[in-house]
């Protein structure tokens, strides 16, 4: 590690933790306490790292980190000459080997995100406190009276907050529940309220928009909905949408009103369903990409969909519950993913925190499939991400029998000898298919020679002679060929089918998506068998058979157990980031420690797009 | 100096300035910067010391200053093994000696306070910036880009001001004005907007509401303008107004609305009378008793009025100018003196602030008479302060002829030869007295024996002997002796005089501010003839004659030049917020500097108070 590397904070450092063995790899820099608690390493602590609570002790056993302002009010000469140091004040900027003492407390755990143990200490804390009333001798001020029972917390007040203090103080005898937002005082409830301690968690997505009520005291979820985007009138996906706010200038202001209208309606549903009192709702925190999230905030997307893609900020400035028009407790405050950049958005950051990807030894792929794909690669060494421009296969308007994954879908397709066996959500008769699907009928015509490699359907005599049973099928809607997977009636215009134009829009998004991981690939100087595992994830990537993924080249080629269906990835960091300030800071770090990688304008994509045309032989 | 004194913050350390020499003291732990800043040495810098523009460099010639985290990045090895320190991170724990390198840029100063040059460093800064468009190579954000072309101040950004970023950037080529209040991006203008630049101090009186609108690139006022609080219909003082929100509980919302529109219309008239838009005011400064500021953001002030009288928040949260109900620019932040206690408000620390009472080397003597008289005592060794409540005598209601100081009022009375020589507001007839004309004719009449020491008018005959030619003026109105000062008509009932119950009203009032001005010399081991100067203040102390006060033992009896109208101080203090972070963080320690002494409740105020009922001999 050189000094220049350290300084321009690219070097990465390995901690090693006693007694417990553990070793991780973080940038340099890194406080001694995110390298421990983003790496499940448990630290005691009450401020969750501000350097107040002086609680996170830890002993350097070898490497050197100055002795900071805060310690020599935590530790004795001789300790400090010992190596003690607080553990969220340490920088560490070369390798370390660090002691930590047991926990003085037992830290409560949930199990969330791809198998993840996360150490509960949501933002949202509440300490009920009994307080001596003033008197003359003790003319301290509301606020400084608070301060002091709560003197592990560097305390700030709402302004608002203060406004009714004095009254809820007196009226209460000065026994009150002070409910934090990592630092902020956002209220003093009377009496003791620390049971009811809730936030909830939204994926907004561009379809479809999910919502988890928690409970921050057991982690727990308690209630979860999920409910179509209303911004859909506007668009299916996120450049329709902005479009839409290039042609009316109101545009804007009624997407964001739908966007509220969503997260407001699913708020209301999620604590009605677990019976809590949105007033008891005290943070809400989001992940979406960023064309979302900014329309959500009122921020104009423009510059999102146009080159050079310039997001408005990569971290937002602090906002809150109202700002998205969700009608929680009136000062909760809104934690919101930070992004990559214009097409790697929080939602990505999300499902990279809930995947651990820039935590874990293993070296593994990331991809998001939709019309615009985010791909990630990498391991705690190095993390490199883009975004593919995957084009309209995915979206089932642009696919002739294309539908959402609802009743009636085929979403799985098999050559079972010389018929097809379709699954089909529901068990519904066909009435249209999905990405799943339309991923699953290519594969299988591939390896059933009907589709050949460069995606053209096969003329029918060659057909009739590879596979007779199914040759019939091919057949022309119109002037184009198209293969029937299921008839309704005699004419094959009415039959759930695929074109030949369905190909090439699939062809079409493989191919970038295949470049992406290519030239990511490329950056980190390995190849494909060294990847340990493919994450599939998001709403479509979650469902497509990994057989098939493969098949098509859409994934690299490797054993089956490698490639995975990690679920809603995003939604489960968000969860995360709701239950521990130490996994959201972790969130936080991922914007420095992954690389973007640009696609357009790169002179090697065309070349590279063109060669991933064609089907894996 | 002990490290206990160290320790707990009481002990003051000695800091001399080269090569101009300055000497100053200041408490234990005040960083370089600010002692220079607070005393007028001048250092460089841009971000008002945050530790970020890296400019204050200084060099500590004798003593120790451990190195800072920042320092590093500031100076060489070399030179920090030299004594080099960023003065702003540089706290002095013990006596120091300090190398000032000259000014690289000369700094703008305004002559405001009591005679107090002040360096130009509002907290409102604006930078014009042109900056590289965005391309594929350099995807910066929005917020990163122009973070980088302001990299001398951390950044923040309100979230508001983001909202229209994209399209303010896109629109004006790039070419900008970022508007900072301290660290916090408020808005970005298109083009160069840097010559408008402009805040409004105010000084929220329970009488009288000032406001000045200043040029903050020159740090000239443009227009001052002064009303009435529109809250008087609730009482003229400030327990009349609390006592309203304890009775109708609508009335703190009523009175709050009322000190809004008063400040409103205010911004509107200065604004207008300089012909400047009221967008372009970017910052409110406001001064006031607690009381007054309370109500104003309506916070409950009920705890302020009954024993023990607490204050919801000595330093408040960061508030807005819309908090105050003042429409200027809509994200304009509102600085709010901070205040010592229920009854030394933020009016009084803005006094203290305008003249320099906590960092003079002279013993002085701070007095802001009124129903409830501020006092403070001391220099730039210690400084204590009380609260006496001197009772309605100041306060035109409660004076049988008494009246606000408008025209007609007697506001000097003077015994010359046979008669009395009147001072009268606007050259009209008398139509009452207002409290300086109060107090003179009171010291008068005690000078020419008419009232005796205990306070008493003189029986008739004695009156007639002493002084023949003002002894017909001694007459009853109903059962009361009076004196008058000014017939209208032969009914002495309507004539403007002078009441035996109002000069015990006085007795009072003097008494319980000479008693507490009393306790402050025991407090500091002083005494009287020490003093150097006695400073009166406020509306209506500025107003008083010294040889009057001096008579009537309001003040301590000192040579006529060393007691001297101070005029109104809270409002020349808000002015220099207003100009100077460094000022404004001068404000913010005098709450560590000056001890607050209670006198409810303290055992030996009885009895000295008894003892100053007297006047004088």
């Amino acid at each position: 590690m050189t000094d220049a590397a350290v300084e321009s904070g690219t070097g990465r450092v390995r901690l090693s933790f006693r007694p417990e063995g553990g070793e991780v790899r973080v940038p340099a820099g890194t406080t001694v306490f995110d390298a421990a608690s983003w790496n499940g390493i448990a630290i005691d602590s009450t401020c969750g790292g501000h350097g107040t609570c002086r609680k996170c002790k830890v002993r350097v056993v070898s490497g050197d980190v100055p002795i900071d302002a805060v310690d020599p009010r935590a530790f004795s000469p001789d300790e400090l000459r010992d190596g003690w140091r607080l553990a969220c004040r340490a920088a560490a900027a070369h390798d370390l080997e660090i002691d930590v003492p047991p926990l003085q407390t037992r830290p409560k755990a949930a199990l969330v995100g791809v198998g993840r143990h996360v150490i509960l200490r949501p933002s949202v804390q509440k300490r009920h406190v009994v307080m001596e009333e003033p008197s003359l001798e003790d003319q301290a001020s509301d606020l400084e009276r608070i301060a002091r029972a709560v003197d592990d917390i560097a305390l700030t007040f709402h302004p608002a907050a203060v406004r009714t203090l004095g009254r809820r103080l007196r009226q209460s005898s000065f026994d009150v529940t002070v409910v934090i937002c990592d630092e902020l005082v956002i209220d003093v409830e009377p009496g003791d309220t620390t049971e009811q301690r809730h936030a909830i968690a939204f994926d907004l997505g561009t379809t479809t928009v999910v919502a988890t009520l928690l409970d921050l005291n057991t982690g727990q979820p308690l209630a979860v909905r999920s409910i179509l985007n209303r911004q859909q009138p506007f668009g299916a996906d996120v450049i329709s949408r902005v479009s839409a706010t290039m042609l009316d200038p109101d545009a804007l202001e009624t997407l964001q009103a739908r966007a509220a209208e969503t997260l407001n309606l699913l708020a209301g549903e999620v604590c009605e369903e677990a019976g809590v009192d949105p007033a008891g709702v005290y943070e809400m925190v989001l992940c979406g990409n960023v064309t979302m999230t900014q329309i959500a905030l009122g921020i104009d997307p423009e510059p999102l969909a146009v080159a050079p893609f310039i997001v408005a900020a990569r971290r937002l400035p602090p906002v809150t519950a109202v700002d998205f028009g969700v009608h929680i407790h009136p000062r909760a405050p809104a934690f919101v993913f930070p992004a990559l950049g214009a097409y790697v958005g929080g939602d990505i950051v999300s499902g990279m925190l809930a995947t651990g990807l820039t935590r874990d030894r293993r070296l593994r792929l990331f991809i998001d499939v939709g019309t615009n794909s985010e791909i990630a690669l990498g391991s705690n060494e190095r993390v490199v991400a883009t975004a593919a421009p995957a084009g309209p296969a995915f979206e089932a308007a642009q696919i002739r029998c294309g539908m959402r994954a609802a009743e009636g879908a085929i979403e799985g397709v098999k050559i079972a000898g010389d018929d097809l066996a379709l699954e089909v959500i529901g068990d519904a008769a066909p009435v249209g298919m999905c990405g799943s699907g339309l991923v699953d009928a290519v594969a299988q015509l591939v390896s059933a020679g009907l589709l050949d490699h460069s995606g053209r359907f096969v003329p029918d005599e060659a057909a009739a002679e590879i596979h007779p049973g199914l040759a019939p099928r091919l057949v022309k809607v119109g002037e184009e060929r198209v293969f029937v997977l299921a008839w309704r009636g005699d004419d094959p215009a009415n039959a759930v089918y695929l074109s030949q134009r369905d190909v090439r829009e699939l062809q079409f998004a493989k191919a970038s998506i295949a470049t992406g991981w290519h030239i990511l690939l490329t950056e980190l100087g390995v190849s494909e068998a060294d990847i340990t595992q493919v994450l599939l994830a998001g709403s479509f990537g979650s469902y497509l058979s990994p057989a098939s993924a493969v098949k098509i080249g859409l994934v690299p080629k490797l054993p089956l157990p490698r490639i995975v269906s990690a679920g809603n990835v995003a939604g489960e960091g968000a969860k995360m980031a709701a239950l521990s300030l130490r996994e959201r800071s972790a969130a936080d770090a991922i914007l420095d420690e992954v690389e973007y990688v640009e696609l357009s304008g790169r002179s090697d994509f065309n070349d590279m797009f063109v060669d991933q045309l064609a089907f894996p032989g």
